[in-house]
């Protein structure tokens, strides 16, 4: 608590804030301060800070010296401003805002026009010479007011705005006249005293304690809450308070208000982007009711104050060496800006706008790798509409949000997530979105809306989560009642496929071919920035020569994990696997081995070529053999066909021969049962094969010249004498094919580390691998003790009861089964101190889990061909922010 | 390696070694040289270190120190006794045996009469003027070095010397002339000339040099191996070699050797024991050949040897204060005492023995506590014949094994085995048994020998295994060609029931009911013992009120394992519970759970009161709640047994629903699935219905005036937020039913730590748990990624080859499952220092696992009611183990 210091002055020379005090004041307070620092026209205000928060938030009430600096406060902006607080003369109105270290939607937002009542309403009129506006600001005030003060719902104050409108008949807001505002201003008095039991505060301190209490308190509403959770923002942070003195963009033609990008946030594309609606306050732009208009016609419409605008604007993107997103209002003809703050963007438009700004010189390679997120290049990698593709489009909209999504209409929030949960790919259309709507959002695979702009809540939302949105579909009706909507004579009902077309706008019927993005252009570049940055290696989980082809294009530096099973599930492959399985003796088994022998060399010849001059790391056969038989139950249906159809009784005898073998070899907990190394340990001959294959092929490129490095991988240790036994067999097969190829082969044998008991016995493990492998989704099962299979029944409860923060099969928990392999780490490095470690679980492309592994020490993260991008920058970022760190 | 001394002579006053230096001696050369420092006569000889024995091991050479050693030892043996080795006149003829730290069947074990060869044979004949004698001693040298050391099969040797009696019409070996043990002499030559291509060594230098490489060699085939295994003896203690002069117990009348315990080694009772053979040597009296004599006719067949060996005797048990194993010849009248050791004895003696012991003023209770082995208490709370049952004895043989058993019977080891892996109770019926024989013993439940005394090999290792074995059961033959043993006219075949009493001898046909004995006597007095000495409290974990009171009977100090899920399975409960179960909304759950709470609560009544005044530790609901429903194949063939039998359609659509739900909850890996506090979680009513009942009736009881202490545990936690969570709801409950009843209970909740993130965060879950308890069985289970249920399929094989010593489920592995423990405890006790941590696994009754448990800081150990008194013991054992090597 540096000095007791607890509210920060800003405006002209006053100003005691800046842009690096954001922990204290918030990103929007810091950056008013900065402005006002900059010398650019800001209302000028204070910003109560984020320990403010806190406290109150501890202890229910404020320390005095708050209360006492508040007032200083009103009385500084009262001398700067001219005006009065509660004064019914020249009042002063304020409006007060959240406003946390980063923008969070589902707080508090804002209340307008704060100091209004009954008496000072009065003098604003006269003061302004308009009554009208006078008015129509009160019953701004007291809708925002009820709205997010006293949580009285909207539509009550909306439902009373229509009726007067109807009744007077006329159709917008602003044809309402004084004497209509008046009335509705009543009318919203008793609307509130019927919701609270209390009547509307007049006095303005109350007020604002109460504006100021609202705020603080919505950091922990539910909504806020859920945001945090899904954006991994730490309750502790808290909201600071922003009281401003208001500016009007609704005081007639001369005024008006907007909001813009200084590039543009879809694409990047260097052009001043926004929009602007005249005569209106700023909620209007953002709430997406009238449609504003786009902001390069105001040099037209107010050349002077546009001419102004653009030198504020590039002044701000250069001071913050960023793309800025911007609010202002002009007041008769007066600029001012109200907000500034580093602009959400696309990932197209992140990317492009890193890239070149480093070729502008406003940045640094390091700045502009951190200035993309993983996340983003995961969405980058997004499918798009298949460009061979036929359809025909119903309808367009504003391309919200870029990407194409394909999915079965839904209308709730609360029905997206539900469908998801069941695997279903939604597609969640709405009217307009709100906050209520984000964990539907997040369920969904694309968003429709019906009203709102670029800058409209499911717009803004859509693209911070990578979701294609198609915004402001004027076309669609919904009717909530049947759950239909209908573009002109076409009906469309819930759970009926659609595609959306997020970069067009495109609104289309069924479902259309998808294709995914391949790593170029910009991309390209910054990710070769990235693997000059980064001291990982990154590999790919890769089984077919095909899907390493996609990952080399990728950057993989060679292959993590190659499972040899789904070779094995080959259609031509499955009869020779079912008689290796079904062999009664070692002989009948070796000889099913064999004829699979020449299909294995094939497998890994084919990858080895792809992946030449990188290593491969195989893994000799894992699941229990009973996954390649036929299930019982199917067995028992084609036995009672079988009968039907009066088969003979030699075909009969030989499925329930089938069967039996099927049921000897059912288990009760196949995850921990006969699989992995035990496989291999019992029935030997598998392994050994599986390893002639690997070093024969290997042999036969090396014989032509090829660099081939391959690392034979054993699956499932949990003591190192499984290894030791298994090693034995491995090397002398190995041996022995090199010996009858006369070729010398450096291979390696290594094991995965994926159960508990491995990790914490990782030093006598090591003495025997040449490599680690952590295959963390298995050490996640049993570290958890959760299957995979069946959590499905408690881990969404545990997500949305906050049980657990993350799905750890996503995101790798750093607690426990990060600390199992910090262990391993730790252990393993204590008998073999160049032991080679990597990760191959689902966590080796995800941004959080890949810094983890750099930070504990892991050599390369290996991970599905898609996710190498993700993999690399992540890779980088992790370095960059150690340095940071350090 | 000390000095680089490697060989130690003993013998009169050279004597270099002494009983302290067993672990480079070896028991056996370690108690020679104490004997002959003791005065007492044994034939001068001396011992080859261990270090030899593990240089020799590891290089297959040895040090040149170690030949001049031995060559200068064989100098001061010819100095002291007179003779010459080698030399045709008076040669010096030796014993060679092994002798490893402990006794150790399975190595090999003797070879008599080296130095013999064609030479000198005829000067020993020429020496003792006893051509028949010295003859007689070549074939036996021949023979035993043929056998151990050319590694011939011994019925080659056995079968020429049958065909010779046969062909001159003799019985007995002693009825052969000079001349027939010349002829055979010659035989034996060319068998091993014929079986090893070689001629057999005249030398006795190479003779003698073969004889120690064997007794190295053989530390390590397979069956020292597998006894080491078996009896947790490191490989790398090594065994010494003992080289000793001869002295003849063959040499007539006034010649004789024999084995004897100082007091009775079946019962304790303090009385000598022991079997000698006149006219013969001591292979003779261990091999059950011929059958010898009890010890105490010696005194009147030759009372002065029996005075000394009394007196002997009697200095032996009081210098070493322990019943001693002893061997001894006598050459012509004078007596020499070839061994001594402590001797082997059955649980009830070493019981009797020990507190005898302390009653005698020979030893101290700490002494005592430590004679008796945490096994041996099990074996005496194994069962006997139950006296009420009505039974017919087939044949009674000696009873060389106490305790009784019941299986299907047996012929070979191997099928012993393979039939104990399917869980069959096996019988194994053998004429005699020898250490091949000993995995087949140690799967059986109980072994008869047709041949051999009390101290045959069957008869010392079943007491050593604490296995009932019935010896010398003459009366039995065995047709190994049909697989059937008859008495009389009673045929039995492989496969069917006998019942054995190694305590009477008797054999009988058919299964007979057995009883389990209780604690009293001796080893109440040994348990009162324990108590004092030991740290850590034993519980017991028990699920009903009988298994409560069996199991205070047996000294448990409180539950440390209350399961719920039994009591759900009550005949009485099982439709409340389905009921529960298929409730479709939380209403229709409530009301079924409500059925179930005046039960529970009554279980939990009955179990309190007889605890009282011990804590209770009850674990809510673990098992997923499929486990409580029909199985689907179950419900598929009823139902289409009410379609046959033309049922209702409302009969039929309920079991459709039936199936449909079973079907909906079937999981993968049950394992890992819905359970434990998942579902406690998922469904919080039924812990509060559980909490309910155990706080109604501990505060029915407590108003009352009985002292209760209930211990609520949450299972599966592998968060700390499941706890908290699960936590609030428990104590809301607790809390409401105590001010309802106007008690004030003192209470705690806790959790099982049995998931390996449970234990690697173990500081977090204490800030929420007031007590731990490891709960070891599912934490091997995850920690290794072995389902208990499916292990089956290679965990034998493991265990058979070595890859692990011990199955993980009985003996806790202390580098893996334990080191989680160790940890566990450290971080729980960082963030609660006073929190109270036990463990509930099958391994809270298993002795090593209970002293691993007790030097990690355990605060007590629960276990199964019977294994309650080994903990006891085990947990003081560990103290002073702890306190000797402090």
């Amino acid at each position: 608590m540096a000095d007791n210091k607890f509210v920060y002055f800003f405006g002209n020379e006053e100003t005691e804030g800046k842009n690096s005090m954001k922990d204290l004041l918030g990103g929007k307070g810091a950056n008013l301060a900065e402005m006002a620092n900059l010398g650019i026209p800001v209302p000028p205000g204070f910003t109560i800070t984020t320990e403010v928060c806190l406290l109150y938030l501890d202890k229910g009430v404020y320390p005095t010296e708050v209360i006492d600096q508040i007032n200083n406060a009103i009385l500084k902006l009262e001398k700067v401003t001219g005006k009065k607080f509660g004064n019914n003369e020249n009042p002063l109105l304020i409006s007060v805002r959240s406003g946390a270290r980063v923008s969070m939607p589902g707080m508090m937002d804002t209340v307008l026009n704060l100091g209004l009542n009954d008496d000072t309403v009065a003098g604003l009129a006269k003061k302004t010479g308009n009554e009208r506006f006078a008015y129509d600001s009160y019953r701004r005030f007291l809708t925002m007011f009820g709205d997010v003060v006293l949580d009285i719902q909207h539509h009550k104050f909306e439902s009373a705005l229509s009726e007067k409108k109807q009744k007077l008949g006329v159709v917008l807001d602003t044809d309402l006249n004084a004497d209509a505002l008046k009335g509705l201003v009543e009318t919203f008095k008793s609307i509130i005293r019927d919701e609270t039991g209390k009547d509307f505060p007049q006095d303005p301190r109350k007020q604002l304690q109460m504006a100021i209490d609202a705020v603080f308190n919505s950091w922990n509403n539910q909504r806020a809450i859920t945001y945090r959770r899904l954006n991994n923002i730490p309750g502790e942070w808290g909201t600071a308070v922003n009281v401003q003195s208001m500016v009007y963009g609704n005081m007639g033609e001369t005024s008006g208000t907007g909001v813009a990008f200084t590039r543009d946030p879809a694409t990047g594309d260097k052009r001043f982007f926004g929009e602007y609606l005249m005569n209106a306050q700023g909620e209007d732009v953002v709430a997406g009711i009238r449609t504003p208009e786009s902001i390069v016609t105001l040099e037209n419409t107010m050349p002077e104050s546009y001419a102004k605008l653009e030198e504020i604007y590039k002044k701000l993107e250069n001071h913050f060496s960023d793309m800025q997103d911007i609010e202002f209002t002009i007041e008769e003809g007066k600029l001012f800006m109200l907000q500034t703050r580093a602009g959400k963007r696309t990932a197209a438009a992140a990317l492009k706008i890193a890239v070149d700004m480093v070729n502008e010189g406003l940045i640094d390679k390091r700045t502009a790798l951190m200035r993309v997120s993983p996340e983003q290049i995961d969405r980058l990698l997004h499918p798009t509409i298949d460009s061979q593709a036929e359809y025909e489009v119903l309808a367009t909209g504003l391309p919200a949000s870029p990407g194409a999504a394909v999915g079965k209409v839904v209308f709730t929030a609360e029905h997206a997530e539900e469908m998801a949960k069941n695997n279903e790919k939604v597609i969640l259309v709405r009217t307009e979105t709100s906050p209520e709507d984000i964990g539907g959002m997040d369920a969904a695979q694309g968003i429709l809306t019906v009203r709102g702009g670029m800058t409209s809540h499911a717009a803004v939302v859509a693209r911070g989560m990578g979701k294609p949105c198609v915004a402001g579909c004027g076309a669609v009706s919904i009717d909530m009642s049947s759950l239909t909507f209908t573009v002109c004579d076409v009906t469309v009902n819930e759970g009926d496929y659609v595609t959306l077309d997020g970069t067009t706008g495109a609104l289309i019927i069924g479902e259309v071919d998808l294709i995914t993005p391949t790593v170029s252009g910009e991309l390209d570049v910054l990710l070769s920035w990235a693997d000059e940055v980064r001291e990982m290696g990154v590999r790919t989980n890769a089984d077919t020569p095909h899907d390493a082809q996609v990952a080399r294009e990728f950057g993989a530096e060679g292959i993590g994990l190659c499972r040899t099973e789904h070779m094995f599930f080959g259609e031509d492959r499955i009869p020779a696997v079912r008689d290796m399985i079904l062999a009664e003796d070692t002989n009948v088994r070796k000889a099913a081995l064999d004829k699979l022998l020449p299909m294995q060399k094939e497998d890994f010849m084919g990858i080895f070529k792809v992946m030449e001059g990188y290593p491969v790391t195989i893994r000799l056969l894992d699941p229990p053999l009973h996954e390649f038989l036929p299930k019982h139950e199917e067995l028992a249906d084609k036995l009672r066909a079988v009968e039907a159809a009066g088969g003979s009784s030699k075909e009969m005898e030989d499925i329930k021969r089938l069967m039996e073998r099927v049921d000897s070899m059912v288990e009760t907990n196949p995850m921990l049962g006969h699989r992995g190394c035990r496989l291999g340990i019992t029935y030997p001959e598998i392994y050994k094969m599986q390893v002639q294959a690997i070093i024969e092929a290997a042999c036969e490129l090396k014989s032509s010249g090829m660099d081939i490095v391959p690392e034979i991988m054993v699956p499932l240790i949990s003591h190192v004498n499984e290894l030791s036994s298994a090693k034995k067999d491995l090397v002398e097969v190995a041996e022995s094919v090199m010996a009858k190829n006369g070729v010398k082969l450096d291979y390696l044998v290594g094991t995965m580390i994926e159960l508990p008991r491995a990790a914490l016995t990782a030093d006598q493990i090591a003495k025997e691998a040449e490599f680690f492998s952590f295959g963390t989704n298995d050490l996640t099962q049993t570290t958890f003790g959760f299957s995979r299979d069946d959590a499905g029944k408690f881990l969404p409860f545990y997500i949305e009861n906050s049980i657990l923060t993350n799905d750890p099969f996503a995101v790798l928990d750093q607690e426990g089964v990060g600390e199992l392999v910090r262990i391993g780490i730790e252990k393993g490095r204590s008998t073999r101190p160049d032991l080679k470690i990597g990760i191959c679980g689902e966590h080796g492309g995800e941004p959080s889990s890949v810094k983890f592994g750099y930070n504990i020490g892991l050599n390369y993260v290996s991970c599905s061909p898609f996710r190498v991008p993700i993999a690399r920058l992540s890779a980088a970022q992790a370095v960059i922010e150690k340095q940071d760190n350090s």
